[in-house]
């Protein structure tokens, strides 16, 4: 084993440098064809424009405020700003100038929103100017504004046009002005987390290292005593006992994040937290967050975390709850949430290749993620439960529509999320079809073609062209869950067990233009079980099948689910193709079926239901309620252990 | 068979004739003692006395409107009428010259409260006067109305004091005057059934048949078009589609409730109005209202039940969601939904024994209300789930106090339940420790004592005082769930495969003083499996003895209920005594026990969880969180079958 990752720095390609096709290329297609524009025509009937057009008289409050204090329409330059950055990655794949006009217009109507000082807010300088920076705790202000900055860094990097880059820049400037800890500025930070990773992706595109130092400065703020958010209310004559959600557990502002151990509070915020905190790990080599971090992945991942990725179970806080308690047709598992989670596990690979983030990046991404929006790239789902009756379908919006531009631009800029390049490595986290271009720290440029239909077959091909030979290490992710995996550099099998660390194949040698790896990933179904202090699984089992979560639905099996028991192994599984979703593998399996004929009209009887034989078909998690509206079932009843 | 029941008229024995003891007659003394000075006492900390006192200042409104129109202040006349039926029953029981004092003083201030017309309602006569009868559908006015009837009834019959009750029924005179399809008059009816009942009950008490057909008339208009409730709104200036619980199914005015055959919306007012259909049924020997009584009792019982008796799901509306749809640990099951399905079963026995009814009656008693009063009678659930991690307890009090005074009032009058009089038959519904004297239509005087300590033993011994030999029939329930019942009348063995009639053992002779019956009902434990359809109950079983359902508890098994696994049948179950609650069976039985020891660290695993050889120990599930708080578990997990 080489020395432990800590230290070293891998950083993402960018969106444009990886050129997507196969089962990621085709859900890019519908981001591009539908997702894209559904989305701003959503904000748009939403009124989101009116807000921060300063040439139309300002709607006033639109939204009521659900409690007290806060309303979704103080997030909707959020909205618009994850909307932009969800077309910026789609004009990386899809010129639509049509679409580009649009956001064009938009830009403008923030620059001239934006105040002389920098600030801007449409909910502040629109709806309630005189409030700006009173109450960081609920309002979301530095949210919007690092939203905003996404979709700045996005459509630059798509179009090379720098109008909102320079907006935001000149707003992070403004936040430099009136945050720090000296005299008349603002020890203070934002109630929802976001800013910080926002500033990091600025602080990358322009090169300015004091974008780097504020995030890091709301970073290192965060829980401190006396607390900033008990203070700010007070100035702003509010009790700082009223609030709604009780505990600062809720953003995790409950005590300093380098002390932090147990993930609480709201999901999203504490993966937007946690991936700010592993960006500035891995800019200021700053171990003391890592620390933290590591215990932190451990508490979310050991004792916190759906089979799918999904995490936070509650809808009271939109977060987490007791160890182990993950109900499942209550789940909460709010797509954001797995988004988010797949965001901190990226970030977590950029002190090094480590299969356990990444091994939970693609089970976050294929399942809990994905699972959000439909195939058609049309309708979204905000929970993700992993059981429903059949009343849990895909909205076309929703009333607070954080989830669909979250997913929308995870799916449009996947590409970022396939590989991690250091000075002297490359990491291929996630395998599809595709090509990458990048240039290493060392000079090096290298591109890489993967050939594949992962995740439906295991086989993956890359090649490797250079302009010149060199020397470099590639490392290729082994999952946790492959049996059997195998690799071939120029046809020359390598022993795996002899280079692998951490999970990654390791091949570190001189690299040539045409050099050719083969891996082999075999894709059986294998059940699953939770540890037996998840109540809500006990005597279930999850059939899984390379990354895929599976799941029964009543297209496929009729209504009942629960009447399906596994008695065997999967021995008896086999693959089947689904009908309408081209390539896509569904999974069936032997089973006993109970069944309510004999029953008769009693309620509750003193024997059990009949039991027949059965084939049950499974279908990727991701994929349902694709097809007919139904029941749907993720652990399956299994007997005999 | 004889001929159906329907077209007689069983009444139950009015409270004061039925002397109890052992099991019923513990549980009353913990509401002498506790219960009723504590309602009193929390009604008096809430404020409620400052409501109806004249001769202070109206509070205004202490509580706020949660849903625009409704608060629970509004039912603060129901909170004291239950309350004060509490006591009435206790002072039956054991006098308690204290509390009557002070029932005594609230009555005087209902007296002065009371309009010169005979109006009475703290709320619209104290806090918006000038509104009374502007909004039946949602301000509770009849019911509150209905509780303060059945306190007067219950008063008059405990104390001999009339004051109350001539109260109520100058209130229901001028009820008379105002409700009616003449114009000038309201052909109108509460939004919270419960006065359809109460006027049974205070005709019955004063003989006057003008107040049962005001009840009539509440039950005949209800679902009638043109609606009520819209016509209502359109009058008061509200927008008839703002109703916050979107249906009129909630109250169950959707149609007229002789077409209704389906058990629809929020739990209680279904319970409280098929009370009253039942009652009037039973008076007017109406069995239009019958067909469909006997349609909705099959349609909650054959599909809506919880095994425990509990009824209503869903906390959203406190009511009915879908057929086969019964979460366990979100379980609303409203102590109150239970207790009024007590109420409901035991009018459906006023057309004539019928096992159905009663049995479902004793099921619904013994768990699902029974387990909303905790053994010292000082702490109360709300919500009934069937399934706890750990955090259920019962309340001192709850925000809205319907359920405490409920169960209280049905356990200190439980003798009401016991038995069912006719003109030439009694029936024994329930069995309890207990002496009750009934005079028959046809004149003859019964004292009938039961020596028993069911529901811990199945041997009950029944003694027949007469004055004078007479001729009737003697009908003892032979429950449902009993395999190998006996009887013997005088020590002589009966058939009861000859003698049994809808489920009740029916001896007609001449009685003479000094008779004696014994029945024996084998009490063995049952597992019970739930219709397949039922998805939360799929590979589970409830394990019942006699009428009680039983629970594993944590403070038996210790945590993790969830790894409990039965796998033969309950051939190997024992009875056990249960420390702490004398006389209390407790059930052991032996099952596997999935163990976290060796799990290791992730939460996924691809090994089931090893098993080891346990034994199992349930209580009945009324007696949990008794003792030291923890997880709980009705239905347990079962293999095989």
């Amino acid at each position: 084993m080489s020395e432990p990752s800590r230290g070293r720095q891998f950083r993402p390609l960018p969106v444009p440098n990886v050129k997507v096709s196969g089962f990621w290329g085709d859900r890019q297609e519908a981001v591009c064809d539908s997702t894209a524009e559904t989305l701003l025509d959503r904000c748009v009937e939403a009124g989101m424009l009116d807000q921060i057009d300063v040439r139309k008289p300002s709607p006033g409050i639109v939204i009521p405020r659900h409690s007290g204090l806060v309303s979704t329409q103080m997030f909707w330059d959020s909205d618009l700003g994850k909307s932009i950055e969800t077309i910026a990655y789609s004009l990386y794949r899809k010129p639509n100038p049509k679409l580009e006009a649009r956001v064009d217009e938009i830009v403008d109507m923030y620059e001239r929103l934006q105040a002389p000082d920098g600030y801007l807010n449409s909910w502040f300088q629109r709806i309630e100017p005189g409030r700006r920076w009173t109450n960081l705790r609920d309002t979301h202000e530095l949210y919007c504004a690092g939203h905003l900055m996404e979709a700045a860094v996005a459509y630059y990097q798509a179009t090379g046009k720098r109008k909102l880059l320079d907006i935001m820049c000149r707003y992070a400037d403004h936040m430099i002005a009136v945050f720090g800890r000296r005299p008349g500025r603002l020890p203070g930070y934002c109630g929802h987390e976001e800013i910080e990773l926002a500033l990091v992706k600025l602080a990358r595109v322009t090169g300015e290292r004091k974008y780097l130092d504020l995030a890091k400065f709301f970073i290192d703020e965060r829980g401190r005593e006396p607390h900033f958010f008990t203070e700010e209310a007070l100035r702003d004559g509010r009790d700082p006992e009223e609030f709604v959600f009780g505990t600062y557990e809720y953003n995790q502002s409950h005590m300093p994040v380098r002390e932090q151990r147990k993930v609480v509070g709201h999901a999203v915020r504490a993966m937007y937290l946690y991936s700010g905190m592993a960006d500035i790990a891995t800019e200021y080599r700053d171990d003391t967050l890592t620390t933290a971090l590591e215990a932190l992945w451990r508490d979310l991942t050991d004792k916190q975390m759906y089979v799918t990725g999904g995490i936070g179970p509650a809808a009271s806080n939109e977060g987490f709850t007791d160890y182990y308690d993950l109900p499942n047709e209550s789940a909460y598992a709010e797509t954001c949430a797995s988004v988010g989670l797949v965001f901190w596990a990226n970030r977590m690979l950029g002190r090094g290749p480590d299969r356990r983030y990444a091994d939970v990046m693609e089970q976050a991404l294929y399942n809990g993620a994905l699972s959000g929006l439909s195939l058609d790239g049309r309708t979204f789902f905000y929970e993700n439960p992993l059981e429903s009756a059949g009343k849990h379908h895909r909205w076309k919006w929703h009333h607070c529509p954080c989830c669909p531009p979250n997913i929308a631009r995870l799916v449009a800029s996947i590409g970022a999320y396939m590989y991690g390049v250091a000075d002297d490595e490359i990491a291929v986290h996630l395998y599809c079809e595709s090509v990458a271009e990048a240039t290493l720290g060392n000079g090096a440029k290298v591109k890489l073609a993967q050939e594949t239909s992962y995740p439906w077959k295991g086989a993956i091909g890359i090649g490797v062209s250079l302009e010149s030979p060199a020397r470099f290490a590639l490392s290729l992710r082994v999952p946790g869950w492959v049996k059997g995996a195998s690799l071939t550099v120029n046809g020359e099998a390598i022993d795996l067990s002899a280079v692998t660390e951490r999970g990654y194949a390791r091949i570190e040698r001189q690299w040539a233009d045409g050099d050719r790896l083969q891996l082999h990933l075999p894709l059986a179904a294998r059940a699953v079980w939770a540890d037996p202090r998840v109540r809500q699984d006990a005597g279930r089992v999850a059939v899984l099948r390379g990354p895929l979560v599976y799941c029964a639905e009543a297209a496929d099996n009729g209504p009942g689910l629960n009447s399906i028991v596994l008695t065997d192994g999967l021995e008896g599984a086999r693959d089947k193709d689904l009908s309408g979703i081209p390539g896509a593998v569904a999974i069936e399996v032997p089973a006993l079926r109970e069944t309510a004929e004999g029953w008769g009209d009693g309620l509750y009887g003193e024997s059990p239901p009949e039991r027949r034989e059965d084939r049950v078909v499974l279908v990727p998690y991701h994929l349902w309620d694709n097809r007919a509206p139904g029941e749907m079932l993720v652990w399956l009843r299994k007997e005999n252990g």
